[in-house]
């Protein structure tokens, strides 16, 4: 279907989903591009794309070049989006010896989605997520995990200290107060890594309620590290120890 | 001194340093924000403020607000910014086991200031950048050094082939077709690590030249790995094996 109105009901909808409290509400949001729309089947509500485009996907809606440049979030557009459903993770423990990632306070929507596909690489087993996390439903986000959204759980709004109370994992923190590296550190059993605040590191209830604290040795002469970068040494740190 | 004109020769020259090519012609490069100023001591030119700034740098000249935000380059500017020269580095080998990046057409300015930082915190003794890369000297790519750009030699331009011909390292390329993993590889003698570009990773010519391609193992349903992770799980592997 051509749609040429901008008050069209359509259009009305995809315009509303920049805003956070309304993908809420909704619970859908937009996905942007061939391969991310790609791999976004099952999650689908409706595709929509420009007139010009010339993908393989078969959009419900089409619209002119210049109304999508409108929709869309991003600097060289494909032509093509989604309205997905947001995937309904409900907690389910499928391994003895489960890796999670436990995120608290991560405000860049880029390292966000970064870490998300990284945990995905990794054949993490779910990444939770607390309160205070950047929604990871902006187009950014979104953007950044590659379709790693689709691929792996995530729990939204948890409480960590909970978690951790509740769950057979031995849980390390990344620290610069930390007393051990990474490398000394038995990540074969169950174990959840968690990562803090970019700028201010896990809150101190939390680094007391951990069970080891880490600090990745820094011989060189930068302070302190990019969250993803930190969360991706000690993700695959367990990988090898699990080979 | 208070600069008011907006055609003043110094406010010239900083919205001149937006440009690539004006950067080059004077080996200047802009760098803004209280901590990334506080680094740069013995590489600045001048400083400049805006009124209203009240952080600990006694700025060489103050404008009004208004005009740095104009000036600026970042959303909430801190109100310090500095007109620096570019570092030169000439190339001296340190180390008899040196752990030097390689990279060739990073093309993200966010992957290749998180990769300087990432070298740095290892300590590598340098990264050489090929003439396909993003310039180092764009704002987002100095924000996200976060001072690491002085911290750790950077030779620009170079030709990575002629480099692997020329110096003693074991040159270890992460490639999707890489048939070993980074773990069975000795990191402790000399090692160059080379990452390639966010889409097309390492160029064939450049794949033939290395001494060993590497896959990052990827247990998880996702196809590929942001190029900054990459780099950072090859650099703290050769870490962990030199503790």
């Amino acid at each position: 279907m051509f749609i040429q109105s901008e008050t069209n009901r359509i259009i009305k909808e995809i315009r509303s989903l920049d805003l956070k409290k309304n993908r809420e509400k909704l619970g859908l949001f937009l996905l942007e591009g061939e391969r991310l729309v790609g791999e976004a089947e099952g999650h689908i509500v409706y595709t929509l794309a420009s007139e010009s485009y010339r993908g393989s996907i078969e959009p419900n809606h089409t619209v002119s070049d210049r109304l999508y440049a409108r929709l869309s979030n991003t600097v060289n557009p494909q032509g093509i989006l989604a309205v997905c459903r947001m995937p309904k993770n409900e907690f389910k423990a499928h391994s003895k010896t489960p890796l999670y990632i436990f995120l608290e306070n991560i405000q860049d929507p880029g390292n966000m989605g970064t870490i998300i596909r990284t945990a995905d690489a990794a054949g993490a087993d779910g990444v939770f997520l607390s309160k205070g996390c950047v929604d990871i439903y902006n187009p950014k986000t979104v953007r950044s995990t590659m379709g790693s959204l689709f691929h792996i759980p995530i729990y939204r709004n948890v409480d960590i200290k909970e978690l951790i109370d509740n769950m057979n994992v031995v849980a390390i923190g990344a620290h610069l107060k930390g007393d051990r590296t990474p490398y000394s550190v038995d990540m074969t059993a169950g174990t959840a890594i968690i990562i803090g605040n970019e700028a201010n590191g896990i809150t101190e209830e939390l680094a007391e309620k951990a069970d080891i604290l880490v600090k990745i040795p820094m011989p060189g002469k930068a302070e302190s590290m990019n969250a993803g970068i930190a969360a991706a040494i000690l993700i695959y740190e367990a990988v090898r120890q699990r080979m």
